[in-house]
């Protein structure tokens, strides 16, 4: 039996380790996967930072839930699913029960059974893409890429479905003359500012504490840099001829960020946070104005991971990446940690 | 190996046969279901009239593509599905890839792969719920019915679930103070009837040829009957103060029905064809109110089913229902056929 | 020249003092209209408590936002407007510029100009419908009500509108199977649950410390009562099959409704606060759900009073109402304070 | 009293006339333009060619139903809409009631009241931007401009807002990875084209009879261009990957055009008719794909105008233009209609 190299959370409040295990091999209904790429995610610092017990899964399992490669072998009774060997994919990454109401349309991201379910996706409880080989255990859950090269595709996983997912559902609110606000131009936010020039006609504005990311905002497309700070609120309130944004997008999702984007929204507007700084926004009478919506989504549906591949393809976005070995993934997760890491980091086994 | 009674399709062009067949064995992935009822279904006469060769179907198949039951097997590789053996179920009957786009978001009546599949559901290809037992060949493909009685809850898989996927895509027009109209209270009028009551606050305006269905439509809950017929269209208008209805609904679909639907229409309106009588509507500028939206929606989708589940489990729709055994399979399709089916009749299989 | 009772705000945090006044003339563009009723609402117990400067209008000036009536007089310039004298109509509530984005959309209620107009409307800063005879600034802020009694409508301007405002919104999250809660069954309370039954399948949950109120909840149509406090939102989460709520619509806003809100919401859900009680919901990760939603909306828009006007006319919604005399205002309002107003109290003009 | 030169129609079947007329005064809540570009339209040469007594209007009247100028005179009682004297504006076309439902909502191109009225707008039975002076019936009916140049912008009333609306009401099928079809690339034809590109993140397929429209196409963003005629609907699929397009907007109106449409129309797509050419579409089972919806819109909303501004002002759309003197009006209207005019005509009055 073959072996491969995997980065495995192997005990609580340590860092992974990167070792050998068995590559598996795809049962009944399963996909097994050749992994091309897998995104380092902020998500995995918390993980790797709750206390034994906090999460719900067992170790040891292999990290990386942001994943692309190429359909290696297909399980048994997988045979019709218009996937061949071969094929490069996309990964979706939350694993719901397939049947209940939100997975039957998509939404697996909200699967009502979640709570009766071991693991929350691979790389989250089930074994992820981290490693040479992963098994899917649906067809159902890849995504075809066509002619795009998985290596460089592994991004649009997550740092750019969660983004897609946020600014979808506020497309109806971003109509001609309209602003929207990205805080936060790292992994998620600079995918999110080409989202955004992709799929509306809003003016986007770009917050950051980095002169650098601001910089890569505007390569994303943002028509304008606001250095983040207490002034940025009412810079953004200027821009946008004293209205507010329709929609401010909190990458970051600390106290402070949340206090820019109540102080940058306009009347209806919504403030969608998708960074987990851990901030509070006391949500009062007076504090937003009018009708103003705020709310904490989680990744996005199987539909939308096919409509970020398409935009993908279209050349519309694309992750602004940096890679490394698998062998790297402990040094990796560090510079993540301290804010090194423009765009996003993908770990790429070794062929 | 026990056998079992099955209405089959044996030749093009001819009645169905009742057989005996072996009761089948659900494989990897597969569910069996108890049949509690099936539903006789216009679109069925449609089937047995199409030569050899027009659908891409193999002969012999068991008919029935509305169907309820229980669950009887779980076959290998179903047991996380949340289902029990027992359980009420309706069966969703367009039966797609489970994967493309469409599928994704649950809309297995758009399957972009259909034509590649060998059948577009049981009983329309595959074998359908005219039995004692049916395959179904997904978990994913059942609804739980909860406490609902399967016998009786067969005509919501499509009588009800047709008209609520074309109500359900016209709620935003049906504000207070609209009228929504359904022309012809057959199986799937009557159920189009309560299900505006139940989805909207439009007053519901029921047309028919014949008063007995006009009965039916006021049990119902429709606000007003008009007979059928040239004054149909200046009555509804009537009935709107000048401006139309925001919704009409043609169970018919014949050259007059259509033809009353497009003079009855408000400005805006939605005029939604689920009935095949075969007629034409001449689409041009001057015959409609301006932005009248005109289409022919096939079935629904699987969140839709798990909807009409809910709402019948409220008590808020009820099927009108005549029940048969199988043996008579032959003379309820001639009396459909004949027009004397009130509601729907429904195959019941003998305990 | 003639003179009338009007019920005006003197001095700031004072009472109102019940006044004669001259009876207004119509300028070109105005309306004349004669008051049947107008509500004694909860925002003006704020309105008189705020200190002098707080808010930008000038005293002194009649209450009186929530108001219905008949036309009067049709001010030069109005005779085209469809509207004529003897006209049952509503007041539109909150006057914006009409020529704005918002305004052109017929959401007066967010007018881009707002901070430069010198009212808010009618008993906001202008002369309202507290007294015999109010002007309205043009035929547009008048919705008619047919052949409703302008003597019982006027609720619909405010106590209605405003939850209807809200539950629209989120009808498309009101599928079948889905449930809502309204806590607090005062003026807008007993409206909302009367709402969401004329216009949604959604279970409607009610909450209220009073057993009376729950009792006006279940008359106005509630499926199910629960007593406020620590284990409303368990006993909701029960009711909903460990789901939660897909629209928790709080009419009161202290801390305690807002964390029972946070508590009973489902994934994906909309809490909408209309209650102005000055509590905080702090807002962050791991306090709600996933993606659910939370705004503070104000009042509704020009074709919302239409449509609240249609439900009233179709008989759906009917406000529980107490009348008393324009004299005996203040005594009015200290009961309302006091919580001693089942349903909504309307002042109504001696004839 | 001074006078201007106008384009009037003054007889029937008959082209129009350039006079010599007062220059109007603006009575109260009117507005007089010191027009700046009036757009000659297709839809003026239908109106030349009805007979007298078919259309509702009083001749003579000024021709113009798409004009952008400058204020000029601010009525009695429209001083504080916001405007100056001097303000650069568009004039919206379609003059509704302004009060019914569909004009609160600023859909006044379906006014509930438009048989009532004399006048279908400037143009169009009133006195129309064809001349150097225009009046304007309310303030709410002209949306700011900003600081473009008016001489350049009146494309934007009718040949960019029609399109606009039809494109806005379909982009929710236009996600990553659909397409839209443009049939007819003249004066509407090449907006919408821009505005799909603008709004939508849809492969944009262009389609006409001329390689100089296609050529237009390109330069105005086009992804893709297909000669019109009996292969369109086919190489159209062959660019879908066989899905067909989830929005084919017919600028034409033919026989040939709608049936391209139907052709290359996806499942659930719209087929969305905004030229006028007369043609039919048998609307039937099995000639569109399932719930294609096909309807003809006219003209676009109040807030839609200010969108369609915001877009021109953030350099997004462009009409392409040929500019003209008053004077040489039955010389441009002749070049319309023998389709020898690129993009869109507009008459400029001599300063």
């Amino acid at each position: 039996m073959s072996e491969m190299t995997a980065v495995r959370m192997t005990a609580w409040q340590e860092p992974p380790e990167v070792v050998r295990i068995p590559v598996p091999e795809p049962g009944p209904g399963e996909v097994l996967v050749k992994v091309a790429g897998a995104g380092v995610c902020h998500s995995d610092l918390h993980v790797m930072e709750w206390p034994a017990g906090t999460l719900p899964y067992d170790l040891p399992f292999t990290l990386g839930h942001e994943t692309a490669g190429r359909v290696h072998t297909l399980g048994p009774g997988t045979r019709d699913s218009g996937l061949r060997e071969g094929d490069a994919v996309l990964v979706y990454g939350p694993w719901g029960c397939g049947i209940c109401p939100s997975c039957a349309r998509g939404a697996e991201n909200y699967c009502h059974r979640a709570a009766e379910l071991k693991a929350a996706g691979g790389g989250l409880g089930a074994d992820g893409g981290m490693a040479e080989y992963m098994i899917v255990p649906s067809p159902r859950l890849l995504t075809p890429l066509g002619d795009l090269d998985p290596g460089t595709a592994a991004a649009l996983a997550d740092a750019a479905l969660t983004p897609y997912h946020a600014v979808k559902r506020s497309l109806h609110r971003l109509v001609p003359g309209t602003a929207a606000v990205v805080i936060g131009v790292g992994g998620l936010g600079h995918m999110a500012v080409q989202l955004l020039k992709a799929l509306s006609p809003a003016d986007v504005i770009a917050v950051d504490t980095s002169p650098d990311k601001l910089d890569l905002a505007a390569e994303a497309g943002a028509d304008h840099r606001v250095p983040a700070g207490e002034s940025a609120a009412g810079r953004i309130r200027d821009l946008t001829g004293g209205l507010g944004a329709a929609l401010v997008l909190d990458c970051v999702g600390a106290d402070a960020t949340m206090a820019t984007a109540a102080g940058a929204a306009a009347v209806e507007a919504d403030i969608t946070v998708v960074g987990l700084a851990g901030g509070t926004l006391p949500f009062r009478y007076g504090t937003l104005p009018w009708e103003v919506s705020v709310s904490i989504p989680y990744w996005g549906t199987r539909p939308e991971l096919a409509e970020v591949a398409a935009l993908a393809r279209a050349g519309r976005i694309r992750p602004h990446l940096e890679t490394h070995p698998l062998a790297d993934a402990v040094e990796v997760y560090r510079r993540l940690r301290e804010g090194r890491v423009a765009g996003r980091a993908v770990l790429v086994p070794e062929d």
